[in-house]
């Protein structure tokens, strides 16, 4: 290896830097609760280039606590590169030499795209409360503008996304039938289920109960920052596995005891409570009210409770990943949506993948994975 | 069916009226932690008869949030029986026509025996932190000072408990070998593993949090009421099953909707809201920090990382019982203590049982369940 070639991989993000941009949009919008805004925000990024044929851009949905900064570093300065880092790059899965890949921060989020943190050009505050109700659907719907009117995009090759992202893939298929070539949808569902929705509520309520949520109306950085931390902390748990836990902490202690009896004492304690004390200074409480209510919505299955008629008029090829240790939206509730895309006559695959490290195994490094993803969208 | 009969089976709990006692130890007792008492008080009852030979008796063990009331009602009023009722009667399982069944309320609990909310002799007021740190051995040896002295027992027909129930009674096989003849465990654990100790964790940050928990010291009713019901709510969600929440709740919506986008809305949230707040008029924040610790340090493999040592005093038969859909404690860390029984020449035995209640599934009613523990006490 030369030096060059040493100093290009030093760099976390194979991308390189990278910078956001903010689409605009100056129309109303109706949500699909009824309510409307003037116009909102969208941010994202973009990596590789695209073609004259305008025939080479996927889309990159997050997840519940992710952004529209999904690979490269926004800063030399920057220890971590983007949350997908792993699978977006040149020569990776997703290869930005070939592919047009943009990501871009969900309505009602709090990354740059307008959601109840946003000021409200009535009041001259943040939207709070008023900021309407968000679902899936009009998170798909706002970055359909995107595509269409900020990048002039006519047709995508390819959604993709896990989890709350493997939502808004399938959503995007449903809604724009013609537009999506191929679905990648990873560590996902069709339904949030009764579990699901659970602990969601906890994670609600423990934001809810925190005398500094307000009613939803706090100042920047003086919000319900434990009850915040307390959801996020619960919700980790659930994003990970029994045997991902016992492997990576087991029953192993701090090597300092504060000498406290509750203080945190073994290592999986810690690491808990870093989780939740990081997750405040980067994620705003309402907009984590307001996006587990979108997921908690999200139900395919409808009046009639089969997918058949949501999938009906789905017109792209579908990719669907399980995770064997995935105990939030189990390998089967991601099969189910192929044997419903399959009964419906659509040409849907399923694949499976042996990961120990439960829901986020959709997020490490996993050449398996890469490689399912790399000969999808190819062919 | 005559009126007597009819009347008497109307009654819940068919132990009929029950009272509790309470065993007042006066000498000074040594916990586990190294820190003392100079006494401490067990409430307990009883059910059915002691015999002659006293050789009838059998301990029933409780779960973190269960009491000594296993069986019967204290008031013609009450509207539930005993936690165990189900499975503690004339003619049930545990049949009181031919066993004497003492179950107590554990060691730092607080529904009668001492623990962080019991008054200090030293103080005139509770103890809040300075109750030692009490472990499952603490439990078990203090039981065992109520049943030889208080009722002046020799020897136990039986112990049987499921979940923290299940770790005492396997700690009574260790502790006092020739002192139980049979030992039942259900839907519980050798070791607390990290993923068990990540949810105790987020319960007690929540409490701990909580401002009016004031560092264990505040009046009772007006403790840290707020992060005990978050610490129930996600715990509770552990003790069911993916499969049986979605039997009992799935997306079932709540008839009348507050109209308020963060209300409970779906039929799930608000059992569990239901279940977060009837939790703090019966229990005590402080006890379940202290009961949760006593969880988490539970660990019989020990330094050597088998359970081989730890159970090679063991003398007693027994019968462990695993539950399909328990995710808290699954059945493979029941069927690995009795494995490991066998493996040290021990007469151990393992029956799993298909159910989908997940782990609160020994509560609940089970023929399957009734038949095996009968036979395995009547053999």
């Amino acid at each position: 290896m030369n030096d060059a070639q040493s100093m290009t991989s030093d760099l976390p993000g194979d991308v390189g830097l990278v910078e956001h941009h903010d689409f605009k949009y100056n129309q109303e919008f109706t949500f699909e609760c009824g309510k409307t805004l003037p116009g909102f925000t969208i941010r994202y990024e973009t990596y590789g280039r695209l073609n004259r044929n305008k025939d080479n851009a996927i889309i990159v949905c997050h997840a519940l606590s992710g952004d529209h900064h999904c690979a490269g570093v926004n800063s030399l300065k920057d220890r971590k590169p983007g949350w997908w880092d792993n699978l977006i790059g040149p020569n990776k899965a997703i290869d930005t030499d070939k592919y047009f890949v943009i990501c871009s921060n969900v309505l009602g989020g709090c990354q740059g795209s307008s959601g109840p943190s946003s000021t409200n050009p009535e009041t001259g505050k943040p939207y709070f409360l008023d900021f309407p109700a968000v679902s899936i659907k009009d998170m798909v719907r706002s970055q359909y503008l995107l595509i269409t009117e900020e990048l002039g995009i006519k047709k995508l090759l390819a959604a993709i996304g896990g989890s709350m992202g493997g939502m808004q893939v399938l959503q995007w298929g449903i809604e724009y039938p013609c537009f999506v070539k191929r679905i990648i949808g990873l560590a996902t569902t069709g339904r949030q289920n009764a579990q699901a929705i659970a602990f969601n509520e906890v994670g609600r309520w423990a934001i809810m109960q925190d005398p500094d949520w307000n009613n939803g109306q706090y100042e920047r950085g003086k919000g319900p920052n434990v009850g915040l931390a307390i959801a996020r902390m619960m919700a980790h748990i659930t994003y990970l596995s029994d045997k991902g836990m016992e492997d990576k902490f087991g029953r192993q202690k701090k090597k300092q005891q504060d000498g406290n009896i509750f203080d945190a004492e073994f290592e999986v304690e810690s690491y808990l409570r870093y989780q939740g004390q990081s997750f405040i200074s980067r994620f705003d409480a309402n907009s984590y009210l307001y996006i587990t209510k979108a997921l908690d919505h999200f139900d395919l299955y409808g009046n009639d409770a089969t997918m058949e008629s949501a999938f009906n008029t789905i017109e792209s090829r579908v990719l669907m990943v399980g995770f064997t240790s995935d105990w939030l939206y189990p390998p089967e509730q991601n099969r189910d949506i192929v044997h419903t895309l399959l009964r419906c006559g659509k040409d849907a695959t399923y694949a499976q993948l042996n990961m120990d490290l439960g829901h986020d195994s959709f997020l490490v490094h996993a050449p398996a994975l890469y490689e399912l993803v790399e000969n999808f969208l190819a062919n």
